[in-house]
């Protein structure tokens, strides 16, 4: 946030049009929240309705990846065609004097877009590769090495950001109830959420001597280096 | 779970092709996995494009409801059309021998159909009510009370659950490589994930003297009694 980039124009589609206080078309911002948050709702349609699933994206620059089975119905539909992806930091449940200024505090990112398919083998690998190293620095080289057949059987997807917007919501402990609400006799305040990490858990026939590696140990949501 | 209901038939929107056996149409699952997780990811096709938004969702026997501004697109384009609305828990990371075998153990909850909204201001005021009393039981009467005109201003949509399925990935720590990977010297198992909640923060203006309520004290994700 320290050098933010310049700022792609927003699209019809990006433009938020309700509480535009809360959009952001920041690309720092943007980023930031789709690297600290892997988990992505990606939105397709098929046979003209839509289907949302819950997949990983990971980012290599300008633009996101996720991928899945080469079966899969929803990156079959993916390819080339419209598709929106989602992430969302879910920080606090708000509780209000009035039911009508209840929320979420969140942030969430979507990216708008034709989504391109990876299809040449070594582009596929180094995008694979790029997605392992992005969430554990230097585990790809450790790995049992993939396959012709894995790669043949993985699909990958991948969106440019340049139909990207951010929206922080994140009202104080005070809530955003009007002045005239605020003598009323109801507890409110924030009730704080976060994605938890516990401590790793090794299979239990690991080889003698395998220490925990420290990318893993220190693996978190929301505060990964890139 | 002890006394499942008689699972609704897979639609061919909801039969999952691959990895049928982390399927489920079992009802009790599907309304087990809904209740603990408020959060959705609703898609909506807006101009033939999807849309996929985060929201809170709440269930009212056999039916999911959302709401939000009556100005949202995605809220606007849903009445009468298809939608999808998912429910993701991510549970843990799953570090495989392998990339391929690498994986994220989650339970999930896909429901399509046709949105309805519901238009009746007596009843979107009880439906409004049942989701501030599924969240936290006994605070809509302590709430400063709906106005007509914040009525006017929330849409309020549903869906059945009629075509709905639940899945769930659970890879034990041993994660699900192949045996001759398992000799592999890599550090392999998983890192638990959960939604934390943290104390509640009170609004710094409460009123002297109100006393944070037992619903919020004790609130948390993912094991909400109904």
């Amino acid at each position: 946030m320290t050098h933010p980039r310049p700022a792609a124009a927003p699209s019809a589609r990006t433009r938020l049009r309700r509480m535009p206080e809360k959009a952001g078309y920041d690309r720092a911002l943007i980023e930031a929240i789709l690297d600290a948050m892997p988990v992505a709702h990606v939105g397709t349609v098929i046979d003209g309705a839509p289907v949302v699933i819950p997949t990983l994206q990971w980012r290599e620059g300008d633009r996101i990846y996720w991928h899945g089975s080469a079966a899969s119905r929803s990156l079959k539909a993916g390819r080339g065609a419209q598709v929106c992806v989602t992430v969302t930091f879910t920080d606090a449940m708000v509780l209000a004097r009035s039911a009508f200024e209840h929320s979420v505090n969140h942030r969430s990112v979507m990216v708008f877009g034709t989504a391109q398919p990876v299809t040449d083998p070594a582009a596929k690998r180094a995008h694979l590769r790029a997605m392992v190293e992005t969430l554990w620095p230097g585990r790809w080289d450790t790995l049992r090495p993939m396959t012709e057949q894995e790669l043949k059987a993985t699909a990958i997807l991948s969106l440019p950001l340049t139909e990207a917007s951010a929206k922080i919501a994140a009202a104080p402990p005070g809530g955003t109830d009007p002045g005239e609400d605020r003598a009323w006799p109801v507890w409110a305040g924030l009730i704080p959420l976060a994605l938890a990490t516990a401590a790793p858990v090794a299979a239990p026939d690991l080889p003698p001597g395998l220490a925990l590696p420290e990318s893993v140990a220190r693996w978190r949501f929301g505060d990964r280096a890139r």
